[in-house]
């Protein structure tokens, strides 16, 4: 039963500093049936992501600001409920109309995902956006070996998690921080890094340095701030940061590492990436990554949310941190329960 | 007439900030004639360079510390008075022992220099360590490309004088940064500049703007600070920063840029590295440079300073910058007068 009318959030207002649940509005709007050549999606998961918090602005920025008054759009997945297209309904597509419940789209627009390798709300996350990230830093950015001592800042966020285990898998050494005790010992616990450390337990410089004695060669860098500042003192001669995010840094006046002269007297690399310039390896990526999610070996913790109604607060606590583990997806219906009439 | 004794430059104390004039000492030693395999030289130059300021503090770097109480080290150059070696008397060599009048060394650590290509103080120059500073800055950490708009800070300076001129002798597009208006003058007038500003006259970022309207593609960080700044803000996506230096930071709480987030945002590859590495380029670098120094094709602006005595001051008033062009030496002797009985 496809609904006349579904919901969508729109930005009303562009956020000065930290988002907050005004600048989002939930609006009601009729769902279109697709034309020719368009496909009907029913989202059942979303991705809220830090990068969402740039197209809020209207600065330059590598992709397009988020029109005001209009709908957001983000990750999201679905399954097709009506279709005019190839692609038959009940299937399951990955797409970038997020941010609400349907989302009337082009075929080509619509990426097939494989729900027999992993659940979809995974294709938001290891198997999405948040995995290729991981993957193309460590590799392409930061050129890992299996002999560097690794730090990941955010370690227990949606791109940090998968970026130590891939490390770990390609025989390095890896230390995390995170916010939390809980998060700390999920990281050697849970996800196999050699080591972990809370930024709010001390200095984080001084506990990158007991954990790290003989110093780190490559630092992920997700947050910035004081995070690359201790990253900066650690690093061995030579070493390299891939700067992935500075998500310490999006909302507040940027609290800028006083130690970037390390750069010159350790003679490091500091490297920025956008994964959407890097889209030409989701093959080789999910060649790598999909036959150890699908055995296990590589976990991926999510952190769900119900209902499209929250899904502006659920980004806004994920850009502060500390609630979350892992990757945040808002899930806006039941993935198991397709109408009768698509499960054919 | 080799003199009995001779004074050399001691370090007194390790500066806090700023070096002041007491934290040097002037004393008479004993000149010591050469055993075997040694000679003794008379100095005529010496530099003082921004390096020794890290190597006045007990921190680790990558020079050893200097040691508190004994003559303090660096470039120099002189004539060979007195010799127990294949190096003949009244030869001219470079070496590291400066900071003193006379100097006793084993014959390997002098190096002759070719006096008809270019006068002795050059060779702690354009075709010394700055020199060779810039060479590598730009070529082998830079990528520079002939299509390239480069801009320099501290471009009036022993090191961004050269690299202007080497960039625009490859065919790139050359913007400086300077701090007085005798200095951006000079540096379109005299060095072949595209373009120059004061970033004493209005803030670095707009006058740079204004300059690149289209962005830069290279940035050869000298100072870091508020010129770093202003160049994260105007590199195009994929820009690349040569992290030569951050004179700007090495006395004073450092003032970090504040937008270091455009390293993401714009794909920027920051390289930091430190010339001692690259001794390995010093014949690619002669060959390519010196002809052009012989050729009066590049020029070397000099501020000279004239006695041992005044080599501390001359240090203090190059690190804080403003008033000095080029390359500061401090002439311990006349280069023209060598003793008669080494003119043979």
């Amino acid at each position: 039963m496809i609904p006349t009318t579904a919901r969508e959030i729109r930005l009303r207002s562009r956020p000065a500093g930290w988002p907050a649940p005004e600048n989002f509005e939930l609006c009601e709007v009729p769902v279109r049936q697709p034309d020719e050549d368009e496909v009907l999606v029913r989202n059942t998961h979303m991705s809220v992501d830090p990068y969402m918090r740039g197209r809020m602005s209207d600065a330059k920025s590598y992709v397009a600001p988020f029109a005001l008054g209009e709908a957001l759009q983000g990750g999201t997945v679905g399954w097709v409920a009506a279709s005019r297209s190839q692609i038959p309904v009940g299937s399951w597509v990955r797409h970038d109309r997020g941010w609400r419940d349907y989302a009337t789209i082009a075929t080509k627009l619509a990426q097939p995902i494989d729900v027999n390798i992993a659940p979809p709300s995974a294709y938001l996350g290891v198997l999405g956006m948040p995995g290729l990230t991981a993957f193309v830093g460590l590799h392409d950015i930061g050129g890992l070996g299996p002999s560097d001592v690794v730090f990941i800042s955010s370690a227990a966020g949606a791109v940090g998690s998968i970026a130590g285990q891939l490390a770990k898998a390609h025989g390095a050494t890896v230390i995390g921080s995170a916010g939390s005790d809980e998060k700390v010992a999920y990281l050697t616990n849970e996800l196999g890094f050699d080591a972990a450390f809370n930024y709010k337990n001390g200095r984080s410089v001084d506990q990158l340095r007991r954990l790290a004695p003989d110093g780190i060669d490559l630092y992920f860098d997700n947050v910035g701030g004081e995070q690359l500042e201790a990253a900066l003192a650690t690093l061995v001669d030579h070493g390299r940061i891939v700067a992935c995010g500075m998500i310490s840094q999006y909302n507040e006046t940027a609290k800028a590492p006083r130690n970037l002269t390390a750069i010159v007297r350790s003679r490091l690399t500091m490297r920025g990436f956008i994964v959407f310039d890097h889209q030409a390896r989701s093959g080789d990526f999910v060649r790598e990554v999909a036959p150890q999610v699908k055995s296990g070996r590589i976990k991926f913790p999510e952190s769900i949310v119900d209902g499209l109604e929250n899904a502006p607060q659920a980004f806004i606590d994920m850009l502060r941190g500390g609630k979350y583990l892992g990757k945040v997806i808002v899930r806006l219906a039941d993935a198991e329960a397709r109408s009768p009439n698509t499960s054919s």
